[in-house]
């Protein structure tokens, strides 16, 4: 019987702050961070769980040091028998009473419990010699729901519901998974529209992002009005009307500032208006929804859990939603943020970037096109492009398009010499 | 010139989970724990600010890592340009944006930001030579709203309103100072309600506390409905018909079955129903607040930050606001909170027991009597009998009402002795 007999940590640091990339409203000079974790069985077959937390430079050791806590939960255990029910895992790691009163289920722990969640996804996946993607979408409805923790929201979604969602997408499953690796999924690229880039390397980004075949592109507004409009004003000519432009403010508004500042860019005809606030403000989302329709309202990637993204639905506070692969618990709270999507009927459309962050969810969009929704329709995952060198298995985006991996595993393991290389302290 | 020269840092883990003191419906083996801050100066005054973190066991040690990200922001400081300006000191700290990331404003991180606040303000209160409650009633309106980040607040309140809340209560805030030196501020107690004590130890202790002044009782419900219609005869027997009787349900129930179970419990008059369903759910809680009325619907002490506070205050989610020392951003945010409250007409009852929590929140309670609500009408702070003894300047509870304390500080700095003796690892 192979065992879990190692969890080992690293503290990851790219200097991203020197070229301003990732540079935006509210995070002025970030340094793209992992809190990276190893699971290494004694099964002899060479193959090891990894998995991490997106941080942007300080405190991801403290990050790295609640990766350390779940040492108690992990190490030891039966490696077949866990991995065939990760739900059971999920609720033992995030039910652990004294670790919950660290969040509850938010914050600092619960998204090591993600990186943890994602690790064994990651071995599991390894070992049946699939993609995540296609893992998850080789699952029947019964299995897919018994990964999901319905405590809190029975009130949205009950278990029932769920299997009818996941019964509906079964007959076209085979043909979408077809479709998916001849064609991919789409993409649309937040390449250009850092806010720390001058008006040429703005304008050269734009025209790239057309010629490499993208029909959406996003910018990083919030800081100066007129800053933004001028911003805009370029991108709109670069791009020409037909393609999407989409403005992101990083929770830098509040309610009345985000409603009258969108007034003002609304001419620029946009894509959507993302993160136009705190990402607890559900009412305050709706409140703005309600204000700038028909401008979609995105927001998620800063979203704590799946009872936020229960409430979000609940108020209509957002039309597109933004999975993020390591803010919530992993990938079994993103299966059940899906499926609190498809019954509301809102798109998904993931937040990526970072680093590893577009390796790992395009795993999540594509298993919802498999077996969930069933549609890419209006529907596509963000784009950077940025450290995909440091992985393993990076993304393969062309002609404006993931496509998708077919390298086992969940898409989360770095070179050996980049987590030596980058290692912090 | 003074300044900030060291911040050490305890990792304190009482034993409490061998006695079940603490335990209820969510957390049944709660260890009471601090992570544990103390702020030294070159002053020569021999004072040092001290705060912490309440846990209850498992990753008290990571809560402690994130104390130690802030010496970046605090070594070195000028202490009296730090102190003279906490509400610049609390924005920069909670708007680091590479920290911000690990919440956003939430868990951990967040947490550890609010010991840190709350050290200053005790060093603050111990330079002035008063206790922190007397320290932040003879604040001008000014000065209060000064402390407050109205970012993400201002479509509930702004600073104009808030400065009219706080002129309006200025007239009485004299002889409203003396009536609570006199005649203390009122207290419930908890003592009695832990799951894990037996029948008999139920009666006996609801005997003690009204015995000892106490008018209102609180029992934690929801493991078992058998159980709790058995404790609560038992104790609306003990206690008699004219002392409240509330219950706390930690959590652990979904909308619907809150509201089932809450109906069962009805015909023993409940004072409130506590934390129904997750701390999160403000659609979740106003949707119960609804159903159980007349039952005022009591939560707070989980809530992560003045966002979420606001929204339940906006859904009319809760009718009792349970303040908490050590949850959110330090005294600072909780000022907020309770500008928020008034604003909105609630009451606010503090969350209490735990280790050092009476302590700390009885100063907010009474600055909001003096300075902000002008009233204790229908107001108490919880109380619990514990760990007291570990205080330098424990709570003076007796005749059912907490008296207010006379020492300079915010309460919140323990023993040498019991930090040396609870040490952990």
């Amino acid at each position: 019987m192979a065992r879990i007999v190692a969890l080992h940590t690293h503290d990851v640091r790219f200097p991203t702050s020197q070229t301003l990339d990732g540079s935006d409203a509210m995070n002025p000079d970030p340094d793209y961070s992992a809190a990276y974790l190893r699971l290494v069985t004694d099964a002899g077959d060479g193959l090891e769980g990894h998995g991490f937390v997106f941080t942007i430079g300080r405190g991801n050791d403290v990050q790295v040091a609640a990766l350390r806590t779940l040492e108690g939960h992990l190490l030891g255990r039966d490696v077949d028998a866990t991995l065939a029910d990760l739900g059971g895992l999920w609720r033992e790691l995030v039910h652990d009473s004294q670790l919950r009163w660290l969040g509850p289920e938010k914050g600092i722990m619960h998204m090591a419990i993600g990186a943890a969640v994602n690790a064994l996804w990651d071995l599991r996946a390894k070992r049946e010699g699939k993609p995540l993607w296609q893992l998850l979408s080789s699952l029947t409805p019964e299995e897919i729901v018994d990964l999901v923790d319905f405590r809190y929201l029975t009130d949205a979604l009950t278990r029932d519901e769920a299997l009818e969602i996941l019964r509906a997408a079964q007959p076209g499953r085979a043909e979408r998974e077809a479709r998916l690796v001849s064609e991919g999924y789409p993409a649309y690229t937040t390449t250009p529209g850092w806010l720390g880039y001058d008006d040429d390397k703005l304008a050269r980004l734009c025209r790239e992002a057309v010629e490499d075949g993208f029909r959406q592109i996003k910018l990083k507004v919030g800081a100066d009005l007129d800053e933004d409009l001028r911003r805009l004003r370029i991108a709109r000519e670069v791009c020409g009307p037909d393609v999407g432009i989409a403005v992101d403010a990083n929770q830098r508004w509040d309610v009345g500032d985000a409603i009258a500042w969108v007034e003002r860019l609304r001419p620029f005809d946009l894509a959507w208006i993302e993160e136009p606030t705190s990402p607890d403000d559900i009412l305050g989302h709706a409140a703005i929804a309600k204000a700038v329709a028909p401008i979609p309202v995105a927001t998620g990637e800063h979203g704590a859990n799946r009872v936020l993204f229960k409430q979000l639905l609940q108020a209509g506070a957002l039309s597109v939603l933004q999975l993020d692969a390591t803010r919530v618990a992993g990938v079994n709270e993103n299966v059940a943020i899906l499926l609190l999507a498809a019954k509301f009927g809102v798109r998904v459309c993931p937040h990526a970037g970072g680093v590893g962050l577009c390796e790992a969810v395009q795993h999540l969009a594509m298993f919802d096109f498999v077996a969930v929704s069933g549609t890419t329709e209006d529907r596509m995952i963000e784009f950077v492009d940025h450290l995909h060198e440091h992985f393993v298995t990076p993304v393969d985006v062309h002609s404006g398009r993931y496509f998708a991996p077919k390298a086992p595993g969940a898409g989360t393991e770095m070179h050996a010499s980049s987590l030596a290389e980058y290692a912090h302290g």
